[in-house]
């Protein structure tokens, strides 16, 4: 919200940013120019890890004082077909075994949908492939966030869209290995956010808070996020909710953007600590 | 749904298109072609009356054999100052002008939002809004349907993103004159859309029904829908709700899609009518 006063002497303690954020740069260069800015946490996106020995690379993030926040990501677990369904339930335990090598506590989940299966099946089918991975997370000790979904990605990518949906699983498996991650670009929108985060927060199932912004016009459906200042969402208000639930965890930066991309990356990781000092 | 049967008897007495649907279209060429495929109804977009005598465009369509469904559109009801939110209400007593001249029933409202104005302001301004309008809207027997629209929209197009919200307000306005649009590509999604559909039915308030379809991928915010069976939307399953409610008015085929505005628009509206005769 461009009416926000400013901060300038927010720290920097609680922010992370996802190594998709700076897309063009490897991983190690994403760790350096991280660790130069001030910002203290990464979560790491598996694309990046590509090629590369886990747990070492794991270790060369903590040696530039980064925590590692999470492994994204896991999840499409919803399949017209059996064998999709398995084939799904092999990768999100692969997801667990990496981010037990990295040294990331916490696996978050795109749960997946496909155009044309009714929503309800792909939500039953999520929620019994959440179930059936437990031992593995359990035995690895990482945990698993669901990612409630902005409602224009129903059709392929989750059949959980709001908060309410995603609280209603977490609940429903019943572990504490299980929670929600909240990113404002998929839930601002909703009417039932606050009572939802309250809800979410009793429960003790806050893992994960995810910022950036929703731009007008927003040009693409995947790669336009904003930075948060640039756009409608109130993320100041949002970090407050879930602040007032009990979340004092890292505060993650996530931005898809083509126009971001296409940038310095240094420069746009100014602006990166420059938009959260300002306006999360 | 493409897994669903043909109905190749299926009549057209109940199809209705948006002028917008064919664009390149001027209306009297939409009229003489709708006419000659079979559809029974039109909805008029304001654009269409564009440098036309109201009355006589009217006329000219009832002597095709059509069926004036509705105009499309009012609302905008949002705005941060008064001299916003007061240009609009003169704009919605003009759109129930111009209804009443053409001859349609009812003037569908996509409501409007602010970026950056909390959603929860913007629908306590929508509602004032369509207040302050009852008493033209019953001087000229014009009803006036809430369109909920995706929430992808709610930036700046429409803070009403849900058919609860939407009925919410219709019935807390508590007017004859006021209902509920509902439009499958804007509630899809949603877990609560059955529900919702029967609660507008039992209080009346369901007005109008719009089809059109979700592609995966959707390329465009705006401008990329699909035919009915070209997505992911169980186009039929929500006809069949909104009947069970007691709707059995004309069913609109609003599409707004570059790809198809590009198209023979002959070649185009043959294939509606076979997605409607196939798919709703």
């Amino acid at each position: 919200m461009s009416t926000e006063p400013t901060r300038p002497l927010a720290d920097l303690s609680r922010l992370c940013v996802h190594t998709i954020t700076t897309k063009p740069w490897p991983l190690e260069q994403a760790a350096d120019a991280y660790g130069a800015a001030g910002v203290k946490g990464i979560t790491v996106w598996r694309d990046a890890l590509a090629g590369r020995n886990v747990a070492a690379a794991g270790e060369r993030l903590k040696q530039q004082g980064l925590r590692i926040i999470s492994l994204c990501r896991g999840g499409f677990f919803a399949h017209v077909d059996g064998a999709g369904r398995q084939a799904a339930l092999d990768d999100n335990r692969r997801a667990i075994d990496e981010a037990a090598a990295l040294g990331a506590p916490l696996v978050v989940l795109v749960c997946g949908a496909q155009p044309g299966q009714p929503l309800a099946r792909s939500r039953a089918q999520i929620q019994r492939g959440i179930e059936a991975l437990l031992p593995h997370a359990e035995q690895n000790d990482v945990r698993l966030a669901i990612e409630p979904l902005h409602p224009m990605y129903a059709d392929s990518r989750s059949a959980i869209n709001t908060l309410a949906q995603a609280n209603d699983i977490a609940l429903a498996v019943g572990s504490d290995m299980v929670g929600v991650a909240v990113d404002v670009y998929h839930v601002w929108w909703d009417p039932e956010l606050e009572s939802e985060i309250a809800r979410a927060g009793r429960a003790g199932k806050l893992f994960a808070f995810h910022v950036c912004d929703w731009k007008t016009p927003t040009v693409d459906l995947l790669e336009d996020r904003g930075l948060p200042g640039e756009g409608c969402i109130d993320v100041r208000g949002i970090r407050a909710s879930v602040e007032r639930a009990g979340f004092n965890g890292f505060i993650e930066v996530e931005i898809f953007s083509k126009h971001y991309w296409a940038m310095d990356q240094e420069q746009f990781l100014s602006r990166i600590v420059e938009a959260y000092r300002t306006h999360v």
